[in-house]
């Protein structure tokens, strides 16, 4: 017998923050397969291990695949590929295979090379919804992300100033994901826009979270890597 | 000993799609509020008293609050005014409170209303982040919602067909979330835009599922309460 390949989103951080649905599956599978990078002296850097671990994952089934610290797009899609790879291999032994993913898997998530490759080869998959993580922002600083009839624009992290002005002149709700790409664009939309507070945040979901809504305070940060925004008229 | 009042999101319909965190402050909260209309014959119809029910809850920690089924905002806010003045009797006494809310409490959820009285008053609150109804739809359509550079807008139910063809033109990934209040401004925009994949979802999260991207089924369709919308570039 085989089983669909699973995508499990692991949510923003906070081990409790998985679903039911999540966790069932990862307890099921012979094999869970998750990001990581190699950090200083051959640790592994990875927050869906974290969580992983934090889980009570058995480590014999627990397999990280490790992804370039640079930009590298190409490099990475290899990666991806031998990891659909192995994947299928699993699967036609009729073993349970898990791919974890950090926020939703089906929300800005790199899973979705993985995804590609093995829908391509009509290898069956299935995806548990998680918690992105400017859902679990909204909780965290006790704001309503959107209420009623405000609409709402996502950004990537590829927005520039303008653009992010034009939509917060429409009166529309912002949400600024990867914010380290594009801290110089926010930056300067934050000094010419008034009247909007700017909810600012690090690491949402773990022990080390931080928010503030003080753009003094945010103009003299340097946006790291987990860190995002909403913006609200 | 007081508790903060805990908001805890439940997903979008799955039992399941819960967090850890959500169902364990289920589970201690001596009290939990959830939204619920009279049906008829006296039923109570409930999609947050399902889920609260499927997960086991006691029925004696159970309380629904009627909200009516006409868009009167004025009663329905009387409404949330008696549960916030429940909760603070409540929790004045030492109990632990839970309102519950389908989706996210904090995206597009009513139960700001409750949330702003009590925070007003300086009665401590915490809210649990959940799955919102648009994240779960594309994990059941097996679609990546958005990925990479692509940025996404979500409207609320208000949108114009003028709005959301020129946000379609505009490259972005549209989510239309209370699909019900625009069906003739969204059939106009999707008769008159080609080249967009137009992803229709009902009942996300429920066995009665839905799901189409074919126009045709989309046009003849009947949009209900539980419907809403992604569409692709």
């Amino acid at each position: 017998m085989k089983h669909p390949v699973t995508f499990v989103s692991l949510g923003p951080g906070d081990p409790e923050l998985i679903t039911l649905k999540g966790l069932k599956a990862l307890q099921q599978a012979d094999c869970i397969f998750y990001p990581a990078t190699a950090g200083p002296n051959h640790r592994v850097v990875s927050r869906a291990g974290d969580i992983l671990k934090a889980l009570g994952m058995p480590s014999d089934a627990l397999q990280p695949f490790f992804l370039p610290m640079s930009k590298g797009r190409e490099t990475a899609k290899l990666v991806y590929a031998q990891i659909a790879l192995r994947s299928i291999a699993l699967h036609e032994e009729g073993k349970k295979v898990a791919i974890a993913a950090e926020g939703d898997a089906g929300f800005y998530s790199s899973s979705h090379y993985i995804y590609d490759d093995l829908t391509e080869r009509r290898i069956p998959v299935t995806t548990i919804a998680g918690i992105p993580a400017f859902i679990a922002s909204g909780a965290l600083a006790g704001i309503h992300v959107v209420k009623q009839e405000e609409p709402l624009t996502v950004f990537p992290g590829t927005v520039s100033a303008e653009e992010l002005r034009a939509t917060l002149q429409e009166g529309k709700t912002a949400v600024i994901m990867k914010l380290s790409q594009c801290e110089a664009a926010v930056k300067v939309c934050m000094r010419q826009t008034a009247g909007h507070v700017w909810h600012y945040f690090e690491n949402v979901g773990l022990e080390s979270a931080f928010y503030t809504a003080d753009c003094g305070v945010i103009e003299g940060k340097r946006f790291p890597y987990f860190s995002l925004m909403v913006i609200k008229p």
